[in-house]
């Protein structure tokens, strides 16, 4: 097959599909991306790593035959990438595929789309209807707060529950946790875990999405993402996800309010003396204040305080310091609550007046 | 000492001077700056790793007392450029410094001055007055041809020759080569090679210099470079630079104008089918067509069309597409001039209609 696409267009495309092709694999077919024809003026693409898999089209002229073929996703993509903006033609010569743009000609080997695996739908079982703005906004609150390391498999990406009404995204990494939560139209309560490999495969084809309809539909095994012409199937993690609820404190004894900015600052500035030292901080909430100590024997004490309004006891507790300053970077409302229960529970941090993401994190022990 | 400065004069002179702090040494003193009451008003911070030594001074207030001290200059620089603008306040409270603003209060450890070594200004030997952003811009143009492996002493550092009334930078790696010069009063020939942590220590110490004019002063051994306030007194490399002038052709068989962008993003598209392959490119210049081709077993081939004007002979030459594109990103005029001898001898690489700066890139031999 041949035909003819706009530069920026197949850009977006390519973006989106190719981080679920493999990136070192056994079998190369699955480091490709396969292009096919999907109507008069319609050209499909389709890349997976048997885990996850990515379909999106785009609108292409002058289609001229009907064979599909297979090129590597990230040659390809890094051709397009660096091809201006203009008509791209694309053309099968015998087994390579030539790029043609202005005066720029690129002659690739493809393999063969019989070898591709296939990609199918997921049908049935629970199905509900999203925002994909609405669902970016949740991934990112919550998905650096998952475990990286891969052998932690039931920690190792985000959890999905939908639940009452409610669709709850949540992350943690046996430290920390964050929820994320939304209204959604579903009658039906479940729930799935899917790697964080996928989640960031999901956030990176989203970013080519032009509409703002999402819809979900998980079928027990594996999950599908469906919006504007792309789809991404994934397979859920066969992995218990720990009862998050429990980890929710269910009262507090001390509440402050301050300024996220403030607050955030502080903690930036006292960790320099944290970081050579213990790597922890110590919050000592008394009155209307809040002091923040940090020592290291080599980089001395840094102190901050903060004006807040506290509400309940004078507490002191200790934090790893980079666990309050990445929670307090996705908080995007101009003051933040802390929430504390004693020296020894987990610290909750909510936005202010806003509903919808909250973070839990487990203190350090005061010797 | 006790002093008050205002936090983004001490931030650009702790960047200034830090650079010159030994980063791991066995010497902890020398990991500090030294902070010195150069007069009513005026801090002077000192750091040297004994290789290069950077002085630079700060306006102050309230300067109390006359002991100096020496603080870890990573430790001292982070808390600053962690600090809101506005005052700063340093105290000495028995042997810590005490770093206040606003409501942040750092303690830091310090080290006796009087382990700190003594940096002593060159004088007598060669002397000249050079224009800083100059001197900026001829480092810029050569410092990233020259060698990164600390081992090839020679050829690890930029040459600097001041002859007939030029001053010359010169830097190589054995494949490529970069010259910049710009005319100087100085009537005395001589020469100098410092190494390429030198030169970067001397770029940092740049970025914050207020007034433009720079006294260079050589005495044999070592080069001191004195502008605004800032000294930075450097050990020359004990090794011989390379006879630079043997590599510079003669003269030339072809000539090929182009504009430079239409180069540049030739050579980077070209450079994806070179990255896997051989990692050359080869130009194939017939008549007013330049051709570059790049082939890899895996990433195909790429071919790209440059119109230029060329005089002279066709010719067939291959090169490191890496070498090319990091010369023609120095180039800032419009269109750029490719010269050469034949498929074996060196190109070189001028700007059009600009005096000043030249680079010579070894060809790879075509099998």
């Amino acid at each position: 097959m041949n035909f003819v696409v706009e530069r920026n267009e197949i850009l977006t495309r390519l973006e989106a599909v190719s981080g679920a092709a493999a990136s070192k694999t056994v079998k190369p077919i699955l480091s490709g991306i396969n292009f096919s024809v999907k109507g008069e003026s319609i050209v499909q693409l389709t890349a997976t790593d048997l885990e996850t898999a990515i379909k999106t089209e785009v609108k292409a002229k002058h289609i001229d035959g009907q064979d599909g073929f297979v090129v590597d996703a990230k040659v390809a993509l890094e051709i397009v990438r660096n091809l201006p903006e203009g008509e791209i033609i694309f053309e099968i010569e015998e087994t390579n595929l030539i790029i043609r743009a202005g005066k720029s000609r690129f002659t690739l080997p493809t393999m063969d789309p019989e070898e591709f695996p296939d990609v199918e739908t997921t049908t049935g079982g629970v199905e509900f209807v999203v925002s994909v703005s609405a669902i970016e906004l949740m991934i990112d609150r919550v998905i650096f707060c998952a475990a990286r390391d891969e052998f932690m498999r039931n920690l190792n990406g985000v959890y999905w529950e939908f639940e009452g009404g409610f669709l709850r995204l949540v992350a943690a990494d046996g430290f920390r946790m964050a929820l994320a939560e939304e209204r959604i139209d579903v009658s039906v309560d479940d729930h799935f875990l899917l790697t964080l490999k996928s989640m960031r495969d999901l956030q990176n084809s989203m970013k080519s999405a032009m509409s703002d309809e999402m819809k979900i539909v998980y079928d027990g095994s594996r999950v599908g993402f469906y919006f504007d012409g792309t789809e991404m199937v994934s397979k859920v993690v066969d992995a218990e996800f720990p009862d998050y609820k429990r980890v929710l404190p269910k009262s507090f004894k001390s509440r402050v309010r301050l300024y996220t900015s403030n607050l955030s600052d502080a903690v930036r500035r006292a960790s320099i003396a944290a970081r050579l030292g213990s790597d922890s901080i110590k919050l000592d909430i008394k009155d209307e204040l809040l002091r923040i100590i940090a020592r290291s024997p080599d980089h001395g004490e840094a102190i901050e305080e903060i004006e807040g309004k506290k509400e309940g006891d004078n507490l002191v507790i200790a934090f790893n310091p980079r666990f309050l300053s990445e929670s307090l970077r996705k908080i995007d409302t101009e003051e933040v609550e802390l929430n504390f229960v004693d020296s020894n529970s987990p610290l909750q941090i909510n936005p202010i007046d806003v509903q919808g993401y909250t973070y839990i994190i487990m203190p350090i022990r005061l010797i």
